[in-house]
């Protein structure tokens, strides 16, 4: 682009971009270190670009300040992480939806009030967890739009007077679009980071839940699941314990997520516009949260794999009130009216005549016979390709090539 | 629905369809209570009904729960409110483009680290927050397309024996689709409030940014907004006051909100799956929020038209400073390697001989000189279209109409 | 204090004390009402000494302003509002010390990782959550310490050219001390209410903590507690449900008092010294939590008055193992090192030969035979006293008798 | 305590205590790694007591659990970090107070709602923050206080079998008391995190607020302080600048720390009663916490040791309505009722006729005049007192010596 502009001749524009390639594969081959004395990743490239070529070097920082450097990081960044957080949800949805499938016959109690009310599935059970990622999906799908815009040419957040060609780079550089102004490109530090770090947190918030109900389940009051013992760990002073370390761990870094937009929100909170050193203690906190979600995915996916589903649950007495609506509809379905079939079941319970049938014949859409884990598939198909991550792929991949 | 599979006969539709009309009508015109002892609206339709057409009345609650009811009231209010809200934005989004034309060649400081940085203006500044609300947009569109699936006939949140006709309410009902998996359908409740607050908080921080920024350019030491005096208010003890207390109000409730997907999500974590009471009194807190966010808007948009902007404000001697980049860059221009030229202005300022011309020409996009309002504009029609309002008016007029 | 500084002659100050008692009357039977165009309570209250007694009454301004009247309002307020809140906390550890005493012989599973682990007790469970009312109540003491400070003559903020006596308004109000630095009492504002705010945090979480265990063991799959049907509500759709909904909503209640701290700290972070209207928001979050978490107490303590505990609980099968680690200790006593005996167990456990003496013999300080409810009981006694709630009630007594 | 009540031998006593004293030397030394396969600390001292003296080491487990020694390492680390944050905060107030004396007669105008108000001076200024210090120990000395009694004999949360003696080791640790029940020993795993960071988060309040007066008052529109060159940084464009990053930096930190109560209440809300695995991530948050915001204290005590303030603010012309005030009060002081003084001096200022003498007299406590910093001083020492720091001092000495 400097080129393009005038602010780099042919042949100095040459001799960068091979050498910027050739650091470029340093640094996947790890021979990169930021010297002792210089400052950031930017200034130590330039260093290198200048002992190697000479005065060209100095050349590349023209129209650049390190303020939108740094934020073109954090966008490269987020949008690669967004999509590598999205191979881990996939592949969770999908461990969920397999399980959904091959469980959907197993009945489960389902409360309500964490009391006994009717008759749910590990079909839906299952199912429930792998539908709430494509709405999770649905918000991270957003927060990666506001993410994949170009902040370049904003330098320290109120442009320059080098007639930049900003289109040019968001091209080169496979963003959707600019952030127009240059003072709302700035901005985007830490706001950015909040709403990428909020849809994180719904992610978090799914997985946190299963993980909680995953740990009631394993419990042995409920005893609906189990795990083989490789997968439990033990008590220093009692000889029978299987504890699910696993799951709780999960729980609770799901739990560290949710807090961290209001922790973002927190530092740039009151800040008048401009950019402030503060708006750097974000990283702190944001960057590691992608690697933390990953590998709750992985890890959940892993666990789920093994996971021991409990057959016949429902034979168990105490069970049978969960019957208790599904004996209400059939009069229902006979012609007596709602409340009348209610306040009959209810006094047959109270004298405890209540003997139900233990079937259930659920037919509408999403219930227990009727899953529609089809449509919540495809639903996650789409959602996941309006994220369109192959335009970003084939953008970065011309850069390195050329 | 009911009638469509048999639960209800033609003639008891016909004369509940009448009934419920009726009814609406009253609670259009304010005659309609929910009378002492009846549990909530739903309870009170149903006695209404009851009380006019005998057995009819009680049949409309088959297949349905007070669950999913609740869970239905929710998703229409978010539904009706998004809008409202989007409205109001759009309203302040257009004032903003306004003072951005209007005020396009008067030049403010730009500060970084709130030291003076580089020129900037009002242009910039009101445009920057125009563009902010394009990007709050797409959050809380990703938000309304979670919000608008229809969670009818999840009932308690385990589903129902009869045979409901689901994807029949959701196109009556105009949604866009259901939640189809009912235990996930349920799970919606607590986590659809806690992302449509955080899209709201995105919002909220732009407009609580805005706030503090005019603050501050309200205070005397910067002086370069100025309210009239019917707009401000005096202080009991101090005769010269005029203070802003509007626009601290607003960052103040802009600052509120955003605290409030942390509260959400603080009544709902760790809850295993299934219904709690819990749930609730989220409402208590989230309800409420549309309305305080929307007079905010109404309100900033209200005083923006208004506020006076100072003009020649980088006349003063202690803004010329904010020239160093222009003349680094101009040297640049003329072939001195930036690090160079950058040395030299450095010493040049050193030794008090720094005097520059006080021109900017900046041309890229989104520049002083440049400014994409015209993008920007294209940007929000598009983030607005892609609500879709359309469908949800549509489908409600024929309810209504029918 | 006005009439020592000679800011008021002694005519004047006899019938503005005799008319502002005549006020205070009128105010405590109900007749006050801050007229339609009067800002707040402090200007009606003037307003009337001014139509009763002309000239005096608008004398009763000087030396104060808004700010430091409304920071002693609520100081006063927080003073009384705590005071009660310690009443209804002492009320609920009286009853779970009497509970603890009652139920002191009843075996109770004691889980780790929600894991059968060792034998517990009812006298453990009730008396671990009446010791931690004592820790936060210590807390809730610190947070009234910082508040039963003056701030009264720091006026905006920047103190008064008056010749105040702020040692004399101190002593009269039955202030600790003051707020010295006048621009100090003004940062009170916010800081106050976000510290007392953490302390009530505290007391909730204790509350809400309560409400989860109890939610869990009033389950069917744990059935440890139970309650009268009339303190249970009913579905609208499952004839047999008896639900908890006062527990879910206490510990709804609790969560969102848990979330206080965060919102207020929201709303002051980031503002520079001296007062802002945005302070005043935070009164609409603040104020109603005494409310909130002093019911919140109130139904506790009435809930557990009509709890009903089930004895015999270990009794079943499946609890056997909690009895493992009794066991190893038992061959430690016989001089096994604990590795081994650890071992030995285990192996016994695995090999289905585990079958334990359903004994427990706990004597140490804190344990199931041996609650050290006395020394629990006496540091609730010494946390309360440190308080002295009696400066302050004797110092109002002697104010409103004059 | 094993000795004591028979678990071990005289013989065994002696060696493993000297054996331990060997290890806690080496640990000083830095000769001491936990190996690989070693699960903790503990197992790493236990194993290295086997390996040295056989049999006798595996004794010293008996009447733990990994459980309570982990609680009792946090209540150890608690104790001396918050010792060395008040040793930090201590430094940062005899700074405060210094520089109050030094520019008690500078004065500084005071703003409210950020307008000009009343004159301050840096004599308050600095002052208010040195008692604002004073405060936050007192909520800190409460979180100390819960901190420092000992969990030790709570095992896994439900006591031991074996006869412990828990008051000696209460002695011989130095704690003030124990947590008696210990099923509440275990509850405070968590709490005790939660209220510690709240108590910090107080402490980084008034630092934040201070940091982010500085940024202000550094800024040009302001220039109240400055900097010396090399305690500000440049920019990588902009030749000019001197930025206040460290401010900026302690800001930030002290904001995060704001955000950590709500982070940890995140992680242990709604779990049930008795250990989880979710505890243990606490430590990740926390225990990094001390850190940072004893270098926050360390850097801001350096910081203000260098600070630069501005002479002769006032003298300015737009400061001349800061006298308002007084001019009221002198009118009121001759008999003039204050509503009219009030009306009269803003019939000036409209006029443009006010031209106020600027001399400031205020005497009362707290005020220009009288900063009662010897009082603050007092309350200062009283509050560290209170920790009584010596009792623990003096118990781990012995430990150590015997």
């Amino acid at each position: 682009m400097l080129a393009a502009i005038g602010l780099l001749d042919a042949e100095d524009l040459k001799i960068l971009q091979k050498e910027l390639k050739t650091i470029y594969h340093e640094i996947k081959a790890s021979h990169f270190n930021i010297e002792a004395g210089v400052e950031d990743v930017h200034s130590q490239v330039e260093l290198l670009l200048t002992q190697r070529l000479g005065e060209a070097g100095k050349k590349i920082h023209s129209g650049r300040s390190r303020n939108d450097q740094v934020l073109l990081d954090l966008k490269l960044f987020i949008r690669s992480e967004i999509q590598k957080t999205v191979e881990t949800v996939q592949a969770l949805f999908h461990e969920l939806i397999k399980l959904s499938e091959e469980h959907q016959n197993k009945l489960l109690p389902g409360y309500t009030h964490l009391q006994i009310a009717m008759p749910s599935s590990f079909g839906l059970w299952f199912g429930a967890y792998a539908e709430s990622l494509v709405d999770d999906l649905i918000l991270l799908q957003a927060a990666y739009r506001i993410s994949n815009k170009n902040p370049l040419g904003s330098a320290a957040g109120y442009g320059s007077s080098f007639p930049l060609n900003r289109q040019l780079t968001t091209d080169l550089l496979g963003f959707d679009s600019l952030n127009y102004n240059v003072v709302y490109a700035q901005m985007g530090r830490g706001k950015t980071e909040r709403n990428v770090a909020s849809a994180l947190a719904s992610l978090a918030a799914t997985l946190g839940k299963m993980a909680m109900d995953i740990c009631l389940y394993l419990n042995q009051n409920f005893s609906f699941l189990s795990l083989p013992d490789n997968l439990t760990t033990g008590s220093s002073i009692m000889p029978h314990k299987k504890n699910p370390d696993v799951f709780e761990i999960m729980r609770a870094k799901c739990n560290k997520l949710q807090a961290l937009p209001n922790e973002i929100a927190f530092i740039i909170s009151n800040l008048p516009s401009g950019y402030h050193r503060d708006l750097q203690l974000v990283k702190e906190s944001f960057l590691p949260a992608f690697q933390e979600i990953q590998s709750c995915f992985t890890m959940a996916t892993f666990m789920l794999q093994n996971i021991i589903v409990k057959e016949n649950i429902l034979d168990e007495d105490k069970y049978k009130y969960l019957f208790s609506v599904e004996v209400v509809n059939n009069e229902v379905l006979k012609g007596v009216p709602f409340r009348e079939a209610y306040r009959n079941i209810g006094l047959a319970i109270e004298a405890g005549n209540f003997n139900p049938d233990r079937e259930v014949h659920h037919t509408h859409e999403g219930s227990i016979g009727n899953l529609c884990n089809q449509q919540i598939q495809d639903a996650m198909a789409t959602t996941i390709a309006s994220f369109n991550f192959e335009q970003v792929q084939t953008a970065i991949a011309k850069l390195i090539a050329e």
